[in-house]
């Protein structure tokens, strides 16, 4: 199969923009990853902490996810396990270095890309140093995205989210959605890792003045305390909220059943297959895909290798090589 | 002009060896680096206790000098100054990373000579884990070559100095011995840098074995409380002293004067310029090469940025490119 030229901006960052890069790389050339800058926990947060550079992390992943240089992704993604390093992950150190000695976190990315040899482009979606933060009907703040993943949302439901102080879009970034073809919506996080790009100054803008068909792709499990009871239609309003505009055209959704010894693991950690209305999906104004994503094995050893931490965080993953067919499908359209 | 192809092997590690390979890789093909592995302070010195790695300090300066990839030879170099990772050199992260990634220190190297694209080889002398240990006239031991770089030597001057538990040379760098054409011992810690190579088990054998032409490289300086009044010949005593047998066919030497201004400098440190006897040189059984050899600018702006430690360490640097030279001068000999 050619691959496809079309530009595809592919928002989002961690592992579900990982798992959608790694599949999608096989069939398109011409990808853009854009990455949200708000993580705050583990290696990320420390390096923000102790060297005042940008988080690495979600950048390094997306990075692994394009590359082809099979050891070096290794390595990027190697996480030292003991001693004063602990918990670091190696292209943390990488990007961080780089960016230390230049004063440059573009100048990190561009020698990373080089020497991963990675197949298309990964932009921070802002470079501007903000915090993730949350208020409830009270009016009371939640900052960082380490302590909002950790949050119960109980009856603040939809919170208020900002950035503090604002970000602003890069350049390059509004570019790549001004100038794409399709634009994709990475599963994610949904207050983690995707409200952190969509709510930055000028991506709203951009979304709305592309030509681009815009892409929601659903998350497969809901959030412990924080999305119990979404289905599908819930997570994209949620989105459009975080952007402030219906800009969706598609959004693709799993329709699949996991294994009952799957579906036990879940719910033990409290998270649910999110669920679709189709009789709501219908009545939208974008188009909802139903697909079987569930991939069939647990996680591949491929992303199992290239992403430890991501397999910690969350046992099922999306059949990437079917979700990427079907994002392809679309761009053709 | 023209490189050489000549096999060209270099004994030490350190700046000494840096210096010298940078120079030398302006002019000669095959060159292969053999480093020793007893560096205990510093970054090395922590990445061993809390890893349980190799000393990777002295192989990433070897590295580095072979290297033409610009960037990335800064980002090798690239010392980290606060924080958790305070003193530790990125490259030498990277070669920890590596190693603990595949259990295999080789493998370090080599994906660092494919990132640095390095020209030449680059290999410990020895994989066995080591520690040097100087014994005094009391036979009270010292462990450790950071320990023993701060020691003052008193009145036991040629001390008694062994690797323990022993360590045995590698295959590699035994052939590279015996196939050389010319080996070049570097300058450097006369007891930090050179005896651990020297005194590895089976390097001595293959320095009698081999056909190569032997050149030993004096130091310009001497060390504070252990080599003070060290004449050239003095140098090299010590040096067959650890060989344990008469094998230096050349010694290269400086003769030239430093500045007052930089004469200053050095005493006030406590160096002195190491001093030569013509008289006593022209009666040893290899042939003494005095050539001025203090390199014009106190440090050029190459090294300084390359090898920021060595800067702070000394202040006085061959002039690399006369070295190299000569060096090749006596290969085609």
């Amino acid at each position: 199969m050619n691959k496809i030229d079309q530009k595809i901006v592919v928002i989002g960052g961690g592992t579900g923009s990982f798992t959608l890069l790694s599949g999608l790389k096989q069939y398109a050339n011409n990808i853009t990853a854009l990455v949200n800058m708000a993580d705050d926990g583990g290696s990320s947060g420390l390096l923000r902490d102790e060297l005042g550079v940008l988080p690495p992390g979600d950048i390094r992943q997306c990075l692994v996810a394009l590359s082809d240089a099979s050891q070096l992704r290794e390595l990027f993604n190697y996480r030292f396990d003991e001693g004063t390093l602990k918990g670091h992950s190696f292209g943390n150190l990488f990007l961080s270095a780089v960016e230390k000695m230049t004063n440059n976190f573009q100048d990190s990315i561009d020698l990373a890309s080089k020497v991963l040899r990675i197949q298309g482009t990964v932009l921070p979606i802002t470079t501007d140093k903000s915090h993730l933060v949350i208020y409830d009907e009270n009016g009371t703040k939640t900052k960082g995205e380490f302590k909002i993943g950790q949050m119960d949302f109980g009856k603040i439901r939809r919170p208020k989210i900002v950035l503090e102080p604002k970000a602003k879009i890069t350049l390059a970034a509004e570019q790549a959605i001004l100038e794409a073809d399709v634009v994709v919506i990475a599963p994610g996080n949904l207050y983690g890792s995707l409200a952190p790009a969509l709510i930055v100054d000028g991506v709203s803008e951009a979304l709305k003045e592309t030509k681009a068909t815009i892409i929601y792709v659903c998350n497969l499990v809901t959030k412990p305390l924080q999305t119990d009871d979404f289905f599908v239609h819930d997570y994209v309003s949620e989105i459009e909220r975080f952007i402030g505009a219906q800009v969706v055209d598609y959004v693709i959704y799993n329709t699949d059943e996991p294994t009952p010894a799957m579906l036990r693991k879940y719910s033990n950690e409290g998270e649910f297959m999110v669920e679709f209305d189709l009789e709501k999906l219908s009545h939208q104004q974008y188009k909802a895909i139903g697909l079987p994503l569930i991939a069939t094995t647990l996680i591949s050893e491929e992303i199992k290798n290239a992403d430890p931490i991501g397999h910690s965080r969350s046992l099922i993953r999306h059949n990437n090589d079917i979700l990427a067919r079907e994002l392809v499908r679309i761009c053709q359209l």
